[in-house]
């Protein structure tokens, strides 16, 4: 009985996620996400409150895997800077992986701006790899491989690098090699973050 | 009657952007519009084919702006480092302008993902912007006060850092200081467009 649910919850999450991708959150009701999953209604709402907590899910499922690959490459590398080239070299993959599924990220944000409750969740994960990326910038500071600077500030701009290298890639697929521009920008961030050396002014 | 028309089209433009920031770009209908700006549908058919000309209008309206200000501030800076560090001092006055504008900008941009007649509009200004940042370096380049490298992978960078700055204003104002994020994130790239000095290895 508990895989037989296990497996019903796994077949209305692949369903939603088709269904979002391809109609957008908006457009898709319940009723299609169970028609496509071939559930009832009543097995849906056993499994998820509303159409948005399967939202939630499947936005926690990708974070959480994404997140899992984040740590790996940061704490196998020798030093913060080359951590952070590391991330940035993951991010083809990731476009990769994600494709057909930004827009639909970029939906919800959207309308999360608007609606308090839907922002609470847009704004976790937000708020999650600003404090990871703060917290290894300050790591970076006092093992001396980046410059004395502002962490949090500088986590904001590598994460707004990050976010909009993501936009680009759901704005314009074919001209934007996502990876390449996120590996220039993390270098060059890099190069800025390099401690001065002695000699420099 | 020359006056009356371009009066009744600039009523029109303001009651449609009052209409997009509060309630959204879809849910907003031409004839919500009218009524907001107090004219018939015959007129408004007069002066645009559609709900997205008006969106088109208003978002060349801010462009060409934006664009103005980027072109003077870029002329007359002393060289590209500096015209790119006034471009992100802009980055505070610009967000304050535009607040509550941002997530109608977002909304049509997912939108246009979806839509290929609707993408057109939307990629036009990017691949301006693109084009502008792009050509500014290499004038860096060519003057000597930007290390040889890719102008358009450097553009691209640029741009994924504006556009990921616009989206933390739109996520998350109370915690974003969108002006301090762009000035800490364009002098930490420009740092590492330096040309290398004499004495680097």
């Amino acid at each position: 009985m508990q895989q037989r649910s296990e497996e019903t919850r796994a077949h209305i999450l692949k369903s939603a996620l088709s269904l979002f991708s391809k109609n957008g959150y908006d457009a898709t009701s319940v009723a299609e996400i169970c028609q496509a999953a071939g559930v009832s209604k009543g097995a849906f709402y056993h499994h998820f409150v509303s159409k948005q907590a399967v939202f939630q899910s499947l936005l926690e499922g990708w974070l959480s895997g994404l997140n899992l690959q984040m740590d790996a490459l940061l704490n196998a590398a020798p030093d913060v800077p080359s951590g952070f080239m590391r991330l940035a070299s993951m991010a083809g993959p990731v476009f990769r992986d994600a494709q057909g599924q930004f827009p639909m990220f970029l939906e919800f944000w959207t309308q999360s701006s608007r609606d308090p409750a839907l922002w609470q969740t847009a704004i976790a994960p937000y708020r999650h790899f600003l404090e990871l990326f703060s917290n290894t910038l300050a790591k970076g500071i006092q093992q001396g491989s980046i410059r004395p600077m502002d962490p949090k500030l500088t986590a904001q701009a590598l994460l707004a690098l990050a976010m909009g290298v993501v936009l680009q890639a759901v704005m314009d697929p074919q001209e934007t090699a996502g990876g390449s521009v996120a590996e220039q920008g993390i270098r060059l961030l890099f190069e800025g973050l390099k401690p001065h050396q002695e000699g420099d002014q």
